[in-house]
């Protein structure tokens, strides 16, 4: 059976996955290569991350942007040098294999997306795992705020930079009701492994956000009177401004394919 | 006028100072060697943070110890390499002069207190602020729960290691009735960045806390029935967990003699 939320596209599921209850059991499949399609809203329940992979050289000046932009960059856990196991998150796996997709840069350049990087893992390779906001969207749901439509979208807010990595903070919006967004705040407040609470309500203008051009997303036109945009740091922003520093090498997860670790998101509040 | 909350030993301020209202101006007695006395209770309303000055080629290793220990070792900032200006919780202070005392350590053993470190800070020196329960008194007297004796207590939980990083858990000790711990509970929830919610309340036992032999304060033979003890993890585990590890050369803030950003508790809130 295949342990699904609410899949808004389920062409996007290559391939039927059996027998998929936990994570460490996505895991698997994905290693084994018989889960290659997308993680989003899947295993609902559990804390999905974003990937970086840097040299050990650029790790101690990525964790400290990370720190300095708490909101943009939750840091779920650093693997020790060398080790491909997230061995605090997700026990026994393995961020060679374990994730659908990942993309691969050099430079700052995207050279070839990949579903297995054991031959691309170095000893001096430090895995980065970031929290994602495709986390608190069930529990969301289960307090009364639908899922809708997400855009990406950059601001003119900038994050605080630490040596070479500096940029804009990049955010999701989201649509609600004002009754909602109040939850919405409240709610999230209890996931700052994910983003925390929102950076943001109401006008984009206010914070730079251009929703003619949204990273993803329509382009929108016009805001319906009735809602209220609500707008959450991305963790898009550290893989942005890792790639504007040009990074000699840089492996991240693919978009959309996460990495699905052992923590349960109702349990996961820091600190 | 000096600016005080409830001091409970004054012969520990050594000097009367004079006119200072903000945290910037505590900081500015200090360097000029006016303000030698302790830090405790002091700018009630700012946030205090522990001092950890590290050569570089620690630091990575120690911040992802920080990382794995929120609640131990709650980072709220960590300085670029050589530069002690902490720019964004105090920007313009320095991290040489601006606290009243430092200790010393070398290889693990404390070889001198001194209240100016500016011939030790080396062009590899990284300073890390690490949150203080100090910060969360004020507010908690403000919501109803009077300030008490605090112990500081060894405990059986192992903090997660990172490299030569590892030892247990330090905690502070709190006495309340339990109406009071529940609304310290609540509260100290909004400052994970000095440690956030309690990690046990009840039996000390069950964590391993020998109240006969505390780090600090008074040994206890008996906790009165009516109250119930709450325990917070205390930022003197990273300071240990430095020392064991025999580290080279390492700088902290002298107990009790701590830095005063300009973060203020009461909008310190993260993430």
């Amino acid at each position: 059976m295949l342990i699904v939320g609410t899949v808004s596209n389920p062409a996007t599921i290559e391939q039927p996955v059996n027998q998929i209850h936990t994570a460490a059991e996505a895991r698997l499949a994905m290693r084994r290569g018989e889960w290659t399609g997308t993680t989003t809203h899947q295993l609902p329940g559990c804390v999905q991350a974003n990937l970086v992979v840097l040299p050990a050289a650029e790790a101690f000046e990525f964790l400290v942007f990370c720190q300095r932009n708490p909101r943009s960059c939750p840091v779920i856990e650093v693997t020790d040098v060398g080790d491909p196991e997230p061995r605090f998150s997700a026990p026994g796996a393995d961020l060679r294999t374990d994730l659908p997709r990942y993309a691969v840069y050099r430079r700052g350049e995207l050279v070839e997306e990949l579903t297995d990087i054991r031959h691309l893992w170095r000893p001096d390779s430090v895995g980065f795992l970031i929290g994602s906001s495709l986390t608190f969207d069930h529990p969301l749901e289960r307090a009364g705020v639908p899922r809708s439509q997400v855009w990406v979208l950059n601001t003119t807010i900038p994050a605080k930079p630490a040596g070479r990595f500096s940029g804009p903070v990049v955010v999701t919006m989201r649509w609600m009701t004002p009754a909602q967004a109040v939850i919405a705040t409240q709610l999230t407040t209890r996931f700052p492994a994910n983003h925390g609470a929102p950076v943001h309500l109401g006008d984009p203008a206010l914070i730079g956000a251009d929703l003619e051009h949204p990273l993803y997303g329509p382009p929108v036109k016009r805001i319906p009177p009735e809602v209220l945009p609500v707008f959450w740091a991305c963790g898009v922003t550290p893989q942005r401004v890792a790639l504007a520093a040009k990074i000699e090498f840089m492996i991240t997860h693919a978009s959309g394919y996460g990495f699905v670790t052992d923590l349960k998101a109702d349990e996961f509040c820091l600190p």
